[in-house]
């Protein structure tokens, strides 16, 4: 352990990188970010809201809305779906609980970061409580995305030696919300490293709480954390300059060994967010091609014909965060590749309805997850997978995935994504609510003002 | 890492700490505990509250009390020294910022964690929003502060092999404050093991911070995120029911390798709150027994006689954490080694005065500062030191403290920790409320209604 952290601190002095990710936060503009980069921000945003709105009844959101509604803060900003009003930072609280609960939000591919539920639900928030354009959203949007996904980067790629057990969006969301955050408060850049320092402070999270309403609640934490960190910082609240690469710092200690330089290298000017990815399907990334590969098999099945085998090659990934073969309830089922391979044979379909309890417990069902059959296989992209499903007669039928749907190689297209969204906003806003949401998000770089725009929805 | 994770998993499967601690947190009783606990846990309620009222004007503290009327949370606690009132997780929040904020708050000496702030800050707060009696208080505060040790012997003590960098009062104190403040809501088991999972996933906070605003900012966000945490769980929020000790939880991610039974073994029998010390001296308590050595010498110092040099002898832990030989502003210096050297043997006394910037960048102060050795020596023990100053004329003066004052050996005493308390409160109250307020401390175990009895004081 001394040795290693020798090793982190000497790599850390050769960066400041807590300085250089403020001065980029403080000083970056919609106007230089490329257009290839405002329109993923732009659907980033659509497909948060999108999900927001699928999850807002979620019991873990039902739940948590009970307990933010006992604190009884100022009436700043919406509560998503309910009645209830709050300050920001409870809103941005419940807002990103809400668009994580069903595991149906974004990917950043390289380290399985959820980037935009906490900074999205903090910003929105927050410009409900402020004038917010539309262009300030997206350039905060970016730059809280881009600092959450370059600090995922330097605690998940190589060198690092990060437990993977920590749930890395509740590591760095509240670094990258507290600068999205700090963006729209206009800090100096003196604040704006104290707001990063402060949402490195609040960096939490392990993935024993998966299979739990707790799931949902780390990204939901990390956006009220970071909303505080910079909340704090405007009022002059200070922290540590170089909290993230000091010796005792932010990567110090979740990364032991790590290469700091994953933070700045190209910063402004290669973009973490064009590795983010939207999911077609409610359920953790890495099972996604194994999905692509099921269903394809499904799809060419006559009726009647039943499968007997699952047989799997995936990304270690796949096995390391998903093998549950006996899911008891929805939010292990969310994340067990066994009950979804089964449920794309059995249903010969993937969608939210196959999380209900009576899904998760039908005897077609639970009797084919306990036939599928894993194996991990390192020479495997995360995005590839191979399914090989025994019918009826003994016969053997093959998919090879080599990029999922909605993985960077094979984006979900606009009219995808506008799907996906109607079909979540549906659940909670009318056909033409709806719609009407859907243009001014495809619009956004264009509004005056995001949050009374935008709230004017549901007001 | 993979080999020292599995270990790890291998040793917790044989116990299932979240459902013990859980067990013991739902069913533990005041009437049940030795008289020397009960106590104990009068005294350390009186040096919080103490620390509270002399540190809560520091400008941290001033800083965060913006922030948080910003939010405007309902009027459930007192925000201690100011005319704020605000919700309960609010108010524990800044309350637990003043106590911490001068560094005079109490420690568990075998982990050098600060447990009574986030939990009696929790408590004292929920307390103003429903009855509490003086038993029930007192007996929620040794729950809390009993977990919170033992999980942080779980992750310091052999064979661990934590990060030292982590700030082990924000790691365990949301855990030892979410079973407090959940035994105060009445959680059954269950809801206990959620409250404990959540006060888990809030785990967060590294050492780097020390030396800004931030170093009050991580046990303060350990009292919120502990009361969120058992709030969240009276209302049906879940979590893993094994978050503790689960692959992939809270053992797992910070201290790697780890024996579990330190959280369980001889629970409520031996009492961690008996290894609880309290601070003469507003500085790190690693620093105490060189100022216990100082003072004596400079006791024996005739006036005019100049030390020209101070050579230190301490344990390791105390050069790990503050060894700051040019501390630029009051937030180093508190956890500066050769400051409060200086400051023991140029002004012969030691105090919340010398903390001030005027003093720090006096000539004096930082002339010996420079001239102020210290080596590390393993077979100290943490509270002894050895100090041989250097006086005009090359004679050199020595004095070697076994246990320093404040240490569980020589522990202050019922006077000394009254006069710390009214030295303090002196700073925000009258003499007669700071004497009303020692009586209704020292007698809290007879009160009917804490948070009633005790705000009397400056409503």
């Amino acid at each position: 352990m001394t040795t290693t952290t020798c090793t982190s601190d000497a790599r850390a002095a050769t960066h400041e990188i807590t300085t250089e990710l403020a001065a980029y936060a403080t000083h970056s503009r919609f106007s230089e970010l490329p257009k290839r980069v405002q329109k993923e921000a732009t659907r980033a945003f659509l497909n948060w809201i999108g999900c927001v709105l699928g999850g807002c009844h979620d019991p873990a959101v039902e739940a948590a809305v009970l307990a933010v509604a006992e604190t009884g803060g100022a009436y700043q900003a919406s509560v998503i779906g309910h009645e209830l009003r709050s300050d920001v930072g409870s809103a941005a609280f419940i807002n990103c609980m809400s668009s994580s609960a069903l595991a149906y939000d974004d990917t950043h591919l390289p380290t399985v970061t959820h980037p935009t539920g906490p900074v999205a639900a903090a910003l929105f928030a927050l410009s409900e409580k402020q004038p917010v354009t539309g262009e300030e959203f997206l350039n905060a949007l970016v730059v809280g995305i881009e600092i959450e996904c370059r600090m995922s980067n330097v605690l998940l790629l190589p060198p690092s030696q990060s437990n993977l057990g920590f749930f890395v969006t509740g590591l760095t969301g509240p670094i990258g919300t507290a600068a999205a955050v700090g963006r729209l408060l206009h800090l100096d850049e003196a604040r704006m490293r104290s707001a990063i320092g402060l949402g490195a402070a609040q960096a939490a999270g392990f993935r024993s709480t998966h299979g739990s309403m707790a799931a949902a609640f780390v990204p939901a934490h990390a956006a009220r954390s970071g909303y505080s960190a910079a909340l704090l910082a405007s009022k002059g609240f200070t922290c540590s300059d170089a909290a993230l690469e000091a010796p005792k710092g932010f990567i110090d200690v979740f990364a032991n060994v790590a290469d700091p330089s994953h933070a700045v290298e190209g910063l402004g000017q290669r973009f973490e967010m064009l590795s983010n990815a939207y999911k077609p399907y409610p359920c953790g990334i890495v099972i996604h091609p194994v999905l692509d590969a099921c269903l394809e098999i499904a799809a060419s099945l006559e009726p009647g014909i039943e499968p007997s085998h699952i047989a799997l090659r995936v990304h270690p990934l796949a096995l390391t965060l998903t093998d549950r073969p006996s899911p008891k309830d929805p939010f292990e089922a969310q994340i067990s590749l066994q009950h979804w391979a089964a449920v794309s044979l059995v249903h010969r379909a993937v969608g939210l309805r196959y999380l209900q309890q009576d899904c998760i417990d039908s005897a077609s069902v639970s009797a084919l997850r306990k036939r599928v059959s894993a194996i991990a296989d390192p020479a495997m992209q995360r995005d590839e997978a191979v399914a090989e499903v025994t019918i009826t007669g003994g016969r053997v039928l093959r998919a090879h995935i080599v990029h999922a749907r909605g993985s960077v190689e094979r984006p979900m297209s606009d009219d995808e994504l506008d799907a996906k969204f109607e079909a979540q906003a549906l659940h909670v806003l009318t056909e033409d609510l709806t719609t009407r949401l859907r243009h001014l998000c495809r619009d956004l770089s264009s509004l005056e003002n995001v949050g009374r725009d935008i709230a004017s929805i549901w007001a």
